[in-house]
Protein backbone atom coordinates (compact mmCIF):
# COMPACT_ATOMS: atom_id res chain seq x y z
CA UNK A 1 0.00 0.00 0.00
CA UNK A 2 1.95 2.96 -1.19
CA UNK A 3 0.16 5.73 0.58
CA UNK A 4 1.12 4.15 3.46
CA UNK A 5 4.21 3.46 3.03
CA UNK A 6 5.24 7.03 1.58
CA UNK A 7 3.57 8.29 5.35
CA UNK A 8 5.81 5.79 7.56
CA UNK A 9 8.90 6.87 5.39
CA UNK A 10 7.72 10.82 5.73
CA UNK A 11 6.35 11.28 9.07
CA UNK A 12 7.61 7.60 10.86
CA UNK A 13 10.34 8.38 13.57
CA UNK A 14 12.31 5.67 14.67
CA UNK A 15 13.09 5.87 18.74
CA UNK A 16 15.61 3.27 19.00
CA UNK A 17 15.24 -0.07 20.48
CA UNK A 18 13.05 -0.89 17.99
CA UNK A 19 10.54 1.41 18.82
CA UNK A 20 8.50 2.86 15.63
CA UNK A 21 6.80 6.28 16.31
CA UNK A 22 3.45 6.65 14.03
CA UNK A 23 1.69 8.90 16.21
CA UNK A 24 1.32 11.84 14.37
CA UNK A 25 -1.22 9.87 11.97
CA UNK A 26 -1.67 6.56 13.60
CA UNK A 27 -1.96 6.17 17.44
CA UNK A 28 -3.08 9.69 18.99
CA UNK A 29 -3.56 11.92 16.03
CA UNK A 30 -5.22 9.83 13.77
CA UNK A 31 -5.11 10.85 9.41
CA UNK A 32 -8.98 9.70 8.50
CA UNK A 33 -8.12 10.36 5.08
CA UNK A 34 -5.40 7.41 5.50
CA UNK A 35 -7.80 5.55 7.74
CA UNK A 36 -10.20 5.23 5.24
CA UNK A 37 -7.70 4.16 2.74
CA UNK A 38 -6.35 1.02 5.08
CA UNK A 39 -10.32 0.40 6.06
CA UNK A 40 -10.66 -0.28 1.78
CA UNK A 41 -7.45 -1.86 1.62
CA UNK A 42 -8.32 -4.51 4.61
CA UNK A 43 -11.81 -4.77 2.67
CA UNK A 44 -10.04 -5.57 -0.41
CA UNK A 45 -8.10 -8.17 0.59
CA UNK A 46 -10.30 -10.05 3.02
CA UNK A 47 -13.71 -9.23 1.28
CA UNK A 48 -13.50 -12.93 -0.48
CA UNK A 49 -13.62 -15.05 2.50
CA UNK A 50 -16.93 -13.19 3.76
CA UNK A 51 -16.40 -11.90 7.29
CA UNK A 52 -19.23 -11.31 9.40
CA UNK A 53 -17.47 -9.66 11.94
CA UNK A 54 -13.87 -8.37 12.98
CA UNK A 55 -12.27 -8.34 15.90
CA UNK A 56 -9.77 -6.09 17.47
CA UNK A 57 -8.33 -4.87 20.88
CA UNK A 58 -8.40 -1.60 22.73
CA UNK A 59 -6.76 1.23 22.09
CA UNK A 60 -4.80 1.48 18.77
CA UNK A 61 -6.81 -1.20 16.86
CA UNK A 62 -10.01 0.58 16.75
CA UNK A 63 -9.37 3.11 13.93
CA UNK A 64 -8.15 0.69 11.33
CA UNK A 65 -10.68 -1.96 12.35
CA UNK A 66 -13.61 0.87 12.21
CA UNK A 67 -12.26 2.19 9.15
CA UNK A 68 -12.48 -1.91 7.66
CA UNK A 69 -15.72 -2.75 9.31
CA UNK A 70 -17.45 0.31 7.21
CA UNK A 71 -15.83 -0.59 4.28
CA UNK A 72 -17.05 -4.20 4.75
CA UNK A 73 -20.29 -3.42 6.43
CA UNK A 74 -20.19 -5.82 9.22
CA UNK A 75 -20.05 -5.47 13.13
CA UNK A 76 -17.05 -4.20 14.63
CA UNK A 77 -15.74 -5.75 18.28
CA UNK A 78 -13.05 -4.13 20.26
CA UNK A 79 -11.26 -6.71 23.13
CA UNK A 80 -11.99 -4.73 26.34
CA UNK A 81 -8.80 -4.03 29.15
CA UNK A 82 -11.73 -3.91 31.54
CA UNK A 83 -14.51 -5.42 32.46
CA UNK A 84 -17.30 -2.39 32.50
CA UNK A 85 -20.53 -2.96 34.47
CA UNK A 86 -22.47 -3.45 31.63
CA UNK A 87 -20.94 -6.51 30.68
CA UNK A 88 -22.86 -9.76 31.14
CA UNK A 89 -21.37 -12.28 33.18
CA UNK A 90 -18.89 -15.05 31.50
CA UNK A 91 -16.98 -13.20 28.84
CA UNK A 92 -13.94 -14.55 27.04
CA UNK A 93 -10.84 -13.43 28.77
CA UNK A 94 -7.22 -13.72 27.26
CA UNK A 95 -3.95 -12.01 28.43
CA UNK A 96 -1.58 -9.91 26.54
CA UNK A 97 1.68 -7.92 27.17
CA UNK A 98 0.98 -4.29 27.95
CA UNK A 99 2.31 -1.74 25.57
CA UNK A 100 2.26 1.28 28.17
CA UNK A 101 1.91 -0.12 31.54
CA UNK A 102 4.92 -3.10 31.48
CA UNK A 103 3.10 -6.44 32.76
CA UNK A 104 0.39 -7.71 31.01
CA UNK A 105 -3.65 -6.93 30.54
CA UNK A 106 -6.68 -8.81 30.06
CA UNK A 107 -8.68 -8.81 26.33
CA UNK A 108 -11.96 -9.63 27.35
CA UNK A 109 -14.91 -10.05 24.57
CA UNK A 110 -18.84 -10.75 25.55
CA UNK A 111 -19.74 -13.84 25.10
CA UNK A 112 -22.97 -12.10 23.15
CA UNK A 113 -20.83 -10.64 20.31
CA UNK A 114 -18.56 -13.54 19.42
CA UNK A 115 -20.39 -16.45 18.27
CA UNK A 116 -19.72 -19.93 17.03
CA UNK A 117 -21.29 -19.31 13.90
CA UNK A 118 -19.23 -15.96 12.99
CA UNK A 119 -16.77 -15.83 10.46
CA UNK A 120 -13.97 -13.39 12.08
CA UNK A 121 -11.80 -11.15 10.50
CA UNK A 122 -8.88 -10.03 13.24
CA UNK A 123 -7.35 -6.48 12.11
CA UNK A 124 -4.65 -4.94 14.74
CA UNK A 125 -2.36 -1.40 13.96
CA UNK A 126 1.05 -3.53 14.34
CA UNK A 127 2.12 -7.62 14.21
CA UNK A 128 5.51 -7.04 15.91
CA UNK A 129 5.61 -9.63 18.58
CA UNK A 130 2.13 -10.37 17.58
CA UNK A 131 1.34 -11.27 21.20
CA UNK A 132 -2.07 -9.17 21.07
CA UNK A 133 -2.87 -11.10 17.90
CA UNK A 134 -2.17 -14.41 19.35
CA UNK A 135 -4.43 -13.26 22.39
CA UNK A 136 -7.40 -12.01 19.70
CA UNK A 137 -7.21 -15.44 18.19
CA UNK A 138 -7.47 -17.27 20.95
CA UNK A 139 -10.80 -15.54 22.22
CA UNK A 140 -11.84 -16.18 18.74
CA UNK A 141 -10.90 -20.23 19.53
CA UNK A 142 -12.75 -19.89 22.78
CA UNK A 143 -15.79 -18.88 21.07
CA UNK A 144 -16.25 -21.93 18.81
CA UNK A 145 -16.37 -19.21 15.44
CA UNK A 146 -14.32 -19.60 12.49
CA UNK A 147 -11.41 -17.57 11.46
CA UNK A 148 -11.11 -16.48 8.69
CA UNK A 149 -8.35 -13.60 8.38
CA UNK A 150 -5.50 -11.71 10.38
CA UNK A 151 -5.08 -7.95 9.08
CA UNK A 152 -2.10 -5.72 10.67
CA UNK A 153 -1.83 -2.03 9.00
CA UNK A 154 2.23 -2.29 9.99
CA UNK A 155 4.23 -5.24 10.17
CA UNK A 156 7.80 -4.52 12.05
CA UNK A 157 8.94 -7.73 10.33
CA UNK A 158 12.44 -8.26 12.06
CA UNK A 159 10.64 -8.67 15.51
CA UNK A 160 9.62 -11.81 14.10
CA UNK A 161 6.21 -12.23 15.27
CA UNK A 162 4.82 -14.65 12.38
CA UNK A 163 6.70 -17.08 13.96
CA UNK A 164 3.95 -17.13 16.69
CA UNK A 165 1.14 -17.29 14.27
CA UNK A 166 2.91 -20.55 12.29
CA UNK A 167 -0.05 -22.49 13.70
CA UNK A 168 -2.64 -19.99 12.23
CA UNK A 169 -3.51 -21.43 8.63
CA UNK A 170 -5.64 -18.40 7.08
CA UNK A 171 -4.32 -15.44 5.78
CA UNK A 172 -1.89 -13.23 7.59
CA UNK A 173 -1.92 -9.33 5.58
CA UNK A 174 -0.11 -6.54 6.45
CA UNK A 175 0.00 -3.21 4.39
CA UNK A 176 3.44 -2.21 5.26
CA UNK A 177 6.43 -4.42 5.96
CA UNK A 178 9.19 -2.36 7.69
CA UNK A 179 11.98 -4.53 7.01
CA UNK A 180 14.58 -2.83 9.42
CA UNK A 181 15.07 0.44 11.08
CA UNK A 182 18.87 0.21 11.85
CA UNK A 183 20.13 3.17 10.12
CA UNK A 184 16.97 4.47 8.57
CA UNK A 185 13.81 2.82 7.92
CA UNK A 186 13.41 0.61 5.18
CA UNK A 187 9.93 -0.50 4.06
CA UNK A 188 9.13 -3.15 1.88
CA UNK A 189 5.88 -3.03 -0.60
CA UNK A 190 3.14 -5.81 0.75
CA UNK A 191 1.56 -7.52 -2.13
CA UNK A 192 -2.18 -7.67 -2.37
CA UNK A 193 -3.84 -11.17 -1.52
CA UNK A 194 -4.84 -13.45 -4.64
CA UNK B 1 -31.45 11.62 14.72
CA UNK B 2 -34.08 9.49 14.12
CA UNK B 3 -32.49 6.25 13.84
CA UNK B 4 -30.20 6.66 16.61
CA UNK B 5 -33.54 7.39 18.90
CA UNK B 6 -35.10 4.32 17.06
CA UNK B 7 -31.80 2.29 17.46
CA UNK B 8 -31.54 3.28 21.55
CA UNK B 9 -34.94 2.45 22.16
CA UNK B 10 -34.53 -1.01 20.30
CA UNK B 11 -31.30 -2.59 21.60
CA UNK B 12 -30.28 -0.06 25.16
CA UNK B 13 -30.34 -1.26 28.42
CA UNK B 14 -31.46 0.29 31.52
CA UNK B 15 -29.27 -2.13 33.78
CA UNK B 16 -30.57 0.06 36.93
CA UNK B 17 -28.92 3.45 38.67
CA UNK B 18 -29.02 5.43 35.34
CA UNK B 19 -26.72 3.05 33.91
CA UNK B 20 -27.53 2.39 30.38
CA UNK B 21 -26.05 -0.61 28.33
CA UNK B 22 -25.71 0.42 24.50
CA UNK B 23 -22.47 -1.84 23.96
CA UNK B 24 -24.49 -3.94 21.39
CA UNK B 25 -23.67 -0.89 18.85
CA UNK B 26 -21.23 1.91 20.34
CA UNK B 27 -19.12 0.72 23.60
CA UNK B 28 -17.63 -3.01 22.64
CA UNK B 29 -19.94 -3.99 19.55
CA UNK B 30 -19.75 -0.94 17.05
CA UNK B 31 -22.54 -0.64 14.14
CA UNK B 32 -20.18 0.82 11.87
CA UNK B 33 -23.30 2.06 9.63
CA UNK B 34 -24.67 3.80 12.33
CA UNK B 35 -21.59 5.36 13.16
CA UNK B 36 -20.86 6.19 9.68
CA UNK B 37 -24.23 8.20 9.89
CA UNK B 38 -23.64 9.29 13.08
CA UNK B 39 -20.56 11.07 12.10
CA UNK B 40 -22.19 13.05 8.94
CA UNK B 41 -24.80 14.06 11.48
CA UNK B 42 -21.64 15.66 13.60
CA UNK B 43 -20.39 17.28 10.32
CA UNK B 44 -23.62 18.46 9.51
CA UNK B 45 -24.47 20.28 12.47
CA UNK B 46 -20.49 21.40 12.85
CA UNK B 47 -19.05 22.33 9.67
CA UNK B 48 -19.96 25.69 9.80
CA UNK B 49 -17.31 26.31 12.93
CA UNK B 50 -14.77 25.11 10.25
CA UNK B 51 -12.75 22.67 12.85
CA UNK B 52 -9.44 22.05 11.75
CA UNK B 53 -8.84 19.33 14.29
CA UNK B 54 -11.33 16.60 16.57
CA UNK B 55 -10.42 15.92 20.22
CA UNK B 56 -11.86 12.92 21.86
CA UNK B 57 -10.92 10.64 25.03
CA UNK B 58 -9.99 6.78 24.45
CA UNK B 59 -11.63 4.70 24.59
CA UNK B 60 -15.03 4.88 23.73
CA UNK B 61 -15.24 8.80 21.68
CA UNK B 62 -12.62 7.27 19.14
CA UNK B 63 -15.66 5.40 17.27
CA UNK B 64 -17.80 8.30 16.84
CA UNK B 65 -14.91 11.38 16.61
CA UNK B 66 -13.12 8.80 13.71
CA UNK B 67 -16.21 8.84 11.91
CA UNK B 68 -16.25 12.57 12.33
CA UNK B 69 -13.01 12.95 11.36
CA UNK B 70 -13.84 11.11 8.23
CA UNK B 71 -16.80 12.90 7.18
CA UNK B 72 -14.84 16.56 7.50
CA UNK B 73 -11.86 15.23 6.04
CA UNK B 74 -9.89 16.70 9.13
CA UNK B 75 -7.21 15.00 11.46
CA UNK B 76 -8.88 13.70 14.81
CA UNK B 77 -6.47 13.74 18.01
CA UNK B 78 -7.45 11.36 21.14
CA UNK B 79 -6.62 11.77 24.30
CA UNK B 80 -4.20 8.88 25.68
CA UNK B 81 -5.09 7.37 29.70
CA UNK B 82 -1.66 6.94 29.76
CA UNK B 83 1.52 8.09 28.07
CA UNK B 84 3.62 5.63 25.63
CA UNK B 85 6.93 5.83 25.29
CA UNK B 86 6.59 7.15 22.37
CA UNK B 87 5.49 10.83 23.34
CA UNK B 88 6.94 13.55 23.78
CA UNK B 89 7.87 15.48 26.69
CA UNK B 90 5.48 18.20 28.41
CA UNK B 91 1.98 16.81 27.20
CA UNK B 92 -1.16 18.92 28.17
CA UNK B 93 -2.89 16.58 31.01
CA UNK B 94 -5.86 17.29 32.79
CA UNK B 95 -7.88 14.78 35.14
CA UNK B 96 -11.36 13.15 34.90
CA UNK B 97 -13.24 10.36 36.28
CA UNK B 98 -12.63 6.73 35.47
CA UNK B 99 -15.57 5.08 34.53
CA UNK B 100 -14.50 1.64 34.59
CA UNK B 101 -11.89 1.47 37.27
CA UNK B 102 -13.31 4.39 39.82
CA UNK B 103 -11.10 6.85 41.14
CA UNK B 104 -9.64 9.44 38.00
CA UNK B 105 -7.85 9.03 35.02
CA UNK B 106 -5.28 11.36 33.35
CA UNK B 107 -6.42 12.82 30.07
CA UNK B 108 -3.08 12.92 28.02
CA UNK B 109 -3.04 15.00 24.83
CA UNK B 110 0.72 15.70 23.18
CA UNK B 111 1.47 19.56 22.50
CA UNK B 112 2.70 18.32 18.77
CA UNK B 113 -1.20 17.40 18.28
CA UNK B 114 -2.97 20.67 19.62
CA UNK B 115 -1.96 24.10 18.49
CA UNK B 116 -2.91 27.64 19.11
CA UNK B 117 -3.98 28.02 15.81
CA UNK B 118 -6.07 25.30 16.10
CA UNK B 119 -10.07 25.55 15.83
CA UNK B 120 -11.33 22.20 18.10
CA UNK B 121 -14.93 20.27 17.72
CA UNK B 122 -14.73 18.09 20.69
CA UNK B 123 -16.59 14.74 19.68
CA UNK B 124 -17.34 11.89 22.73
CA UNK B 125 -19.72 9.44 23.28
CA UNK B 126 -21.89 10.27 26.13
CA UNK B 127 -22.78 13.71 28.04
CA UNK B 128 -23.55 12.60 31.13
CA UNK B 129 -21.81 13.77 34.26
CA UNK B 130 -20.13 15.74 31.34
CA UNK B 131 -16.71 15.77 34.12
CA UNK B 132 -14.74 14.10 30.93
CA UNK B 133 -16.24 16.61 28.77
CA UNK B 134 -14.70 19.57 30.70
CA UNK B 135 -11.27 17.72 31.04
CA UNK B 136 -11.30 17.92 27.27
CA UNK B 137 -12.42 21.32 27.16
CA UNK B 138 -9.61 22.18 29.41
CA UNK B 139 -6.93 20.70 26.90
CA UNK B 140 -7.77 22.91 24.03
CA UNK B 141 -7.67 26.04 26.93
CA UNK B 142 -4.44 24.73 28.04
CA UNK B 143 -3.17 24.32 24.07
CA UNK B 144 -4.30 27.89 23.35
CA UNK B 145 -6.94 26.37 20.57
CA UNK B 146 -9.82 27.78 20.17
CA UNK B 147 -12.72 25.79 20.38
CA UNK B 148 -15.21 25.78 18.07
CA UNK B 149 -18.12 22.90 19.50
CA UNK B 150 -19.00 20.32 21.37
CA UNK B 151 -20.48 16.96 20.21
CA UNK B 152 -21.84 14.18 22.03
CA UNK B 153 -23.81 11.07 20.76
CA UNK B 154 -26.05 10.29 23.45
CA UNK B 155 -26.81 12.45 26.48
CA UNK B 156 -28.54 11.74 29.46
CA UNK B 157 -30.29 14.40 30.25
CA UNK B 158 -31.19 13.51 33.79
CA UNK B 159 -27.66 13.63 34.68
CA UNK B 160 -27.76 16.76 34.36
CA UNK B 161 -24.29 17.94 32.87
CA UNK B 162 -25.02 20.24 31.15
CA UNK B 163 -24.61 22.38 34.25
CA UNK B 164 -20.62 21.78 34.50
CA UNK B 165 -20.64 23.34 31.04
CA UNK B 166 -22.49 26.58 31.53
CA UNK B 167 -18.76 28.68 31.04
CA UNK B 168 -19.11 27.06 27.31
CA UNK B 169 -19.94 29.29 24.90
CA UNK B 170 -20.05 27.13 21.82
CA UNK B 171 -22.80 24.95 20.55
CA UNK B 172 -23.23 21.80 22.52
CA UNK B 173 -24.90 18.93 20.26
CA UNK B 174 -26.31 15.94 20.87
CA UNK B 175 -27.54 13.33 18.62
CA UNK B 176 -30.35 11.68 20.90
CA UNK B 177 -31.14 12.73 24.68
CA UNK B 178 -32.36 10.19 27.24
CA UNK B 179 -35.01 12.35 29.18
CA UNK B 180 -35.50 9.75 31.71
CA UNK B 181 -35.57 5.78 32.40
CA UNK B 182 -37.60 5.32 35.17
CA UNK B 183 -40.17 2.34 34.12
CA UNK B 184 -39.32 2.93 30.22
CA UNK B 185 -36.41 4.79 28.40
CA UNK B 186 -37.73 7.66 27.32
CA UNK B 187 -35.65 9.09 24.10
CA UNK B 188 -36.03 12.98 22.68
CA UNK B 189 -35.47 13.52 19.08
CA UNK B 190 -32.58 16.29 19.13
CA UNK B 191 -32.81 19.38 16.85
CA UNK B 192 -30.60 19.87 14.22
CA UNK B 193 -28.07 23.32 14.73
CA UNK B 194 -29.09 26.26 13.27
Amino acid sequence: MEILRQRILKDGKHLGKGILKVDSFMNHQIDPILMQAVGDEFAERFRQFNPTRILTAETSGIAPALAAAMSLRVPLVFARKHKPVTMAAEPYVESAPSHTKGGVVDLIVSSEYLQSSDRVLIVDDFLASAKTLVALVNLVKASGATLVGIGAVIEKEFQGGRALLKDVTVPIESLAIIESMDDTIVVKPSKAAV
